[in-house]
């Protein structure tokens, strides 16, 4: 495939400058492999002398080398005072073996007098030396002016002046950056065409997210003929973060008509950017285009009914171009046809103009009026469904439960949860403690459950969320509480709302529970 | 003032839409009230016809009116086979008492054909009815042209047709929707050229976040001439999200030199986004571009060194024109400043070096590490100030409380609290009912206590939040509760964490109680 525009990656090092992200070598390795797998054409793997992680991943990194993708190793301009060979920093960047070295220097006054503290000619001469040096050891050169956005402003002279040093040089491409992601876009354009007239080397571009402009100045940079974009999976980086590539590819291929992945590569977009979230160990953001959960997430009524007439009606593209999926959200701002298309998906037929659709969508509301939401649960969604429909038979009987919070005078803290349930005309009393009154109660029905469905052993809770809703009441306001359970195949949430946070949790750990058996076989009407 | 741009908020409609978001009519009462203090021009209360809340919201409005912002109500045209006066959901838009009316009309033709089902030139004659019938009742008028520039595309001359229609029947703005957000720049002026060709009325702009384009399109029609601006705060919407309001008001008045707000109300733009995150209950994006925790926070060594000789050179513009703060988050020495700036602010004079302020520091960094936040704990943090100073003296010892949370065959849920305090020797143990186990425990506490401490029958507890953290431990999991308390002169926050829910409640509750009785006079250590 010619490629119209080509990818360099940064999340291994702008992106792990990211609050909260703290990658290991391995999680390097796996990150640069599926970059690869998926067509990025350069993968920067870190700055090595900052960093003994990175120093680290280029090392590990030779020993399974890169098929696609080239490997960029990171670093600054020589010191002042050194030149480039006796510059550990910089005489390690050829040493790596990496076929590409990125070299960022200063294009700003500002930064060369207040952060580099030398003088405006010492700076042009570190650029050149530094760049030559490591052309003469034949890798492929990326200089990235640093700040060259604000240096354009404060000086153009200067700025323009430090992109034709380096490309006497050698370098092989330039690449603006605007380093602080303040620069607007009539800005942009200006600095961008002062240097295409001030020199002939390739130009790229490189923007952070701090005016929420980022993927919007690289388009207009690819619109103005820059050939190579910047930028990290999710967005990670610095501050509000850098280009988000997983809006620029689909941008540049679906929308502007650029040849710069495979078009089967597209498909893979949504995992590759909850794969790189996995890894960094971020919750990935739902509203984010294209590959966000909610990209394709449809809650009005009106525009449910329209898209399941038509998806083009609300849909920009069709979801499966970049492996993502529509989801129609139950809700009260939706309406019967959200309902029906839901319980299709559970494999329940339900007419739209059904009594039962109705009766639903009627209890659905009146529910969602006292403080329900099943967005989050659709579990508990589904049951609802089932139990309106006569599809489901209850598997117990609660006769009652009874939890004690006991602090003791030396601090200790005492949690006990007894419960009496019938089951199948037997009778079931038992009592657990726990960390907390919610863990003592779910202790206390499995305890009392499990002599009769042994297969909610594997049903474990992995999440627990909690709302006071009408806060204004204070303590005496109504509780939301959402309930995630797992076993070895899936995940699902339950919700439960009442005063009582007691009785909040135990309505979502019944249907937890409920579900949960369900999956196995449980409880399900065989009238049916 | 005299404004270059004039802002319209949707948050409460189109950000309704946002998966996860279910405001209450309290919540939307909060939130309007708050965005009329901000200086939004236009506030869009809901869509009365679609949906009770929003119905309840324009009631409840009426009893304490903006003084500001101008309410808009929000619909749709009149439906194919009634007349605007037969549609009662056009009728309702009129009779509600809301000075503007915003009607939302089909530009796109696949639109008219698929979901309207009904021909183009029927399209026209509801545009023309709904608008003049809105205006013979005297309100001002918004036609918003729903996928204007889908339709632009598809067929020019008929949704140019629309606008002119919208004009013709009176409308004062015709607000030019990018309804799905699938359009580019160059497409987006194009489009709005040929609007500007077409009609005279004043423009507006509306776009969604598909793309990651919403903020920068949205500019892009400033800079070409468009008016009217809308928006939502944080980008609340369907799918990806609408334009961020919190953005695109410091882009415009910041960087692009046009006036929108008051300089001072910008510095409460980071209040205003948490506030609205915090009743949706949506966690605050810390990457978000100006309000965003990170926004300005710097990890990188080389950023944290060069921002500590010059600000300027890793940040685009000074936090605190927009209300946020800078934050090293590598420099111990900031948190020890940090430290000191707030006892100041508490009346208490902390020696940045004094042995005092490095043990709060110590103390403070370990309770932060345990889940505490003082951030939203004011009070707690200043009672943790006094404490570690000598200058709070105990108001009381807790021997021991029991909770018991009964719920019975009936369904009937009974909540006791017993507690046992010593007041200056004197043994008090009380009991008390409540709708949930923290509402006990309040009772109980209070009822122990006023005989010593008649003062607290003027306290009362006013919120409650709860905030489950590291989930993926399920119940266990610990728990961090925020109790809000007043009196008739101000109100405090305070702070409690514990693997058990009832505990951390306590932990807070006993703070809201010590704050308060302080504040009246009691436990000051008089030695001071």
């Amino acid at each position: 495939m010619t490629k119209d525009v080509f990818l360099y990656d940064a999340t291994l090092r702008d992106g792990a400058q990211t609050e909260g992200i703290a990658f290991t070598v391995e999680d390097k390795l796996k990150i640069a492999r599926k970059l690869d797998e998926f067509g990025i054409d350069y993968v920067e793997g870190g700055w090595p002398a900052a960093n003994p992680t990175d120093l680290a991943f280029f090392e590990r990194v030779r020993e399974v080398p890169l098929r696609h993708a080239k490997l960029a190793a990171f670093g600054s301009t020589r010191r002042p005072k050194l030149s480039a060979e006796e510059d550990p920093q910089v005489r390690q960047l050829v040493e790596l073996g990496a076929p590409v070295v990125t070299v960022v220097g200063k294009s700003w006054t500002l930064h060369v007098k207040e952060v580099l503290r030398a003088s405006l000619e010492r700076n042009l001469s570190m650029i050149e030396d530094s760049v030559s040096f490591c052309k003469r050891h034949g890798v492929e050169l990326i200089f990235d002016a640093e700040h060259y956005f604000d240096g354009y402003r404060a000086d153009p002279g200067y700025a323009l002046e430090t992109l034709r040093t380096a490309e006497c040089a050698g370098a092989d491409i330039i690449c603006l950056c605007d380093t602080n992601g303040g620069v607007q876009s009539q800005q942009l354009v200006e600095a961008i065409q002062a240097a295409q007239g001030a020199v002939k080397t390739t130009l790229g571009i490189h923007t952070h997210n701090d005016c929420d402009l980022a993927v919007a100045n690289t388009l207009l940079a690819v619109a103005h003929g820059v050939r190579h974009v910047q930028g990290t999976i999710n967005g990670y980086g610095e501050r509000c973060g850098n280009a988000n590539l997983c809006s620029l590819i689909p941008n540049l291929q679906l929308k502007l008509g650029k040849r710069v992945v495979d078009q089967e590569a597209l498909t893979r977009l949504y995992t590759l950017s909850h794969y790189v979230a996995e890894i960094a160990n971020l919750p990935p953001l739902d509203r984010q285009p294209f590959v966000g959960r909610a990209a394709f997430a449809h809650k009005g009524g009106i525009h449910v009914d329209a898209v399941l007439k038509n998806p083009a009606t609300y849909e920009h593209i069709a979801p499966d171009e970049v492996g993502n999926q529509r989801r129609l959200l139950v809700s009260d701002q939706a309406g019967t046809s959200a309902v029906v298309y839901r319980a299709a998906k559970v494999e329940v037929d339900l007419p739209k103009d059904s009594p039962e659709a109705r009766r639903i969508v009627a209890r659905l509301k009146e529910m969602e009026h006292q403080g329900y939401q099943f967005e989050g649960a659709e579990a508990s969604f589904e049951l609802l469904v089932k139990k309106t429909m006569g599809l489901y038979q209850k598997l117990f009987d609660l006769e009652g439960f009874r939890v004690i919070v006991e602090r003791h005078p030396d601090g200790e803290i005492l949690t006990e949860a007894t419960i009496k349930v019938t089951v199948g005309g037997v009778s079931e009393h038992t009592a657990c403690e726990g960390d907390g009154p919610v863990h003592a109660l779910d202790g206390a029905l499995r305890k009392a459950l499990e002599p009769f469905y042994p297969n909610l052993r594997e049903i474990k809770l992995t999440d627990f969320k909690v709302r006071v809703m009408d806060t204004e009441a204070g303590t005496a306001a109504k509780v939301r509480v959402l309930v995630e359970s797992s076993d070895e195949t899936e995940s699902w949430s339950t919700v439960g709302v009442h005063e009582n946070i007691i009785e909040a949790s135990w309505q979502a750990l019944v249907d937890s529970v409920e579900y949960g058996l369900m999956k196995h076989g449980e409880g399900r009407n065989n009238k049916q």
